[in-house]
């Protein structure tokens, strides 16, 4: 099956179970407004690839982890653009989901993706225990604290931060999760997976970096020159554009040599290099050129 | 040794993952403030009790079960608490959460208790993952859509609502979680032990009703008459204060008639009836009379 067709389904499963009339109409319509707001997937499709290449042998657990994971990160963003946040009016050219439902349910939606990310793993995971415990724990300790998003996040309000360790935990952890929920899920050892999640973690913060300065707004459906504007710190404004360039490719060369040895390595590597090219799309590595 | 002192034990070895220089400083600050800020640990107490009368072979286990519990229950009070909900300046006597770190890490500071709960399930119950499977389910559901705290707190939002549909969400869903963990962490079937959970947790909200109309603002720490003064529906509104007694004593005495056999039955209803006393003191039974 597709893999986007997998994430979909296996999401549209989650997500019915507040379809109820149990469940209060708000809650479950800001459920689904965030859930299915056309995000790029790009977590579960990384989870997932990892587990295939690993010749998974029970993809109800895959998509467990898969789908734990992308509900969490549509959980970080909500939260992200409350108004004590981002206060973003729009999300992926959208109203925030505040906007559009108030600010109580904004928070409660949050929580409630929180919560049911963990529902899913204990619902899917039945058959598997031992994966299960494998899978809590990566997944757990990639939103909490210390290193998890919620961790990322509370840098923000702190006098100093390390670039590279906020940047790790708001965004890397939940990419280094991907991976090695993707092999545990199969039943591979999680840790020899972390280095390839940490690789395109970064890469994809480096991308998002170059496409700030780079990326055409019309495409993007998001202004451009924000990281300069607001004096936030960048790869660009650390290396230069080619220089960020130059680092990009090298992490995703990193990531590739990383990849254990495992039965659909071959094909892990080309699904790769497409997402190297979603990431950052040649026509901006040639604007830039 | 003394439950609380199990409890208290359990809570500090539970947050000292964020008491590391890779943790921010205020949301390592912030979840101290609130997980040690004086709760009557009345969830995971009751959590504990049921486990030890059913013979509990895993303290471990029990331990994780009962302090995600409670450290679920420390994240609810945190979001309640915020300016777009009851905007409360102090809980427990002391500075609101919000009032004395902002609204960013109170924002926060709860994700990361969410995420806590299950990251200590995932670390102290590694030895028994069937066990594990069932305590993430509860637990989980307990919190989450349809039937959990943050659906409880979503009814707030809706034009109507079933009163007693939303305390049960809202306060009781995590009483009956308390019991059915408690017993899955011993190995019992959990299912057995909701009627308890979830009579407990209704006298918990008849008693905070009664207690509203008849207790001694002085001792309580908080103001009396607030649910009349406010319009909120309660059980004195609904029976009169003599019939929601009765209605608390029914409650408790069905609690302990739901007991199912296990070993340590008898010791576990002398529990309930100390809890009973501290839900709604007799002088306050009597000063109604």
């Amino acid at each position: 099956m597709d893999t986007i067709k997998r994430i979909n389904d296996s999401l549209i499963d989650a997500v019915s179970v507040s379809n109820t009339p149990d469940c209060p109409a708000k809650l479950a319509e800001a459920i689904d407004y965030t859930v299915f707001s056309g995000g790029a997937r790009i977590r579960p499709k990384l989870c997932m690839a990892v587990a295939i290449a690993c010749k998974e042998d029970d993809c109800d657990v895959t998509n467990a982890a898969a789908i734990a994971i992308e509900l969490l990160h549509c959980a970080s963003l909500i939260h992200d653009d409350l108004p004590c946040f981002d206060n973003a009016a729009t999300r992926r050219g959208k109203a925030s989901v505040h906007r559009k439902f108030g600010e109580p349910l904004a928070v409660l939606t949050g929580d409630a993706l929180i919560v049911l990310a963990f529902q899913v793993l204990a619902r899917h995971t039945n058959g598997q225990p031992a994966r299960l415990c494998h899978l809590l724990k990566i997944i757990s300790d990639s939103v909490g604290a210390p290193n998890g998003i919620c961790a990322g996040q509370a840098w923000e309000s702190e006098p100093t931060v390390s670039l590279a360790k906020y940047q790790r935990a708001k965004t890397g952890a939940l990419f280094s999760a991907a991976t090695m929920a993707g092999a545990a899920a199969a039943g591979y050892e999680p840790e020899d997976w972390r280095e390839l999640g940490d690789c395109i973690g970064e890469a994809y913060q480096v991308a998002d970096d170059i496409r700030d300065v780079a990326g055409d707004p019309e495409k993007m459906g998001k202004p451009t020159g924000q990281d300069a504007a607001l004096g936030r710190p960048s790869a660009c404004q650390e290396l230069g554009l080619a220089g960020a360039i130059k680092r990009f490719k090298s992490l995703m060369q990193q990531a590739v040599d990383s990849i254990p040895e495992c039965p659909g390595a071959d094909a892990l590597k080309m699904h790769m290099l497409q997402e190297s090219e979603r990431f950052l799309p040649k026509e901006i590595i040639r604007s830039a050129a």
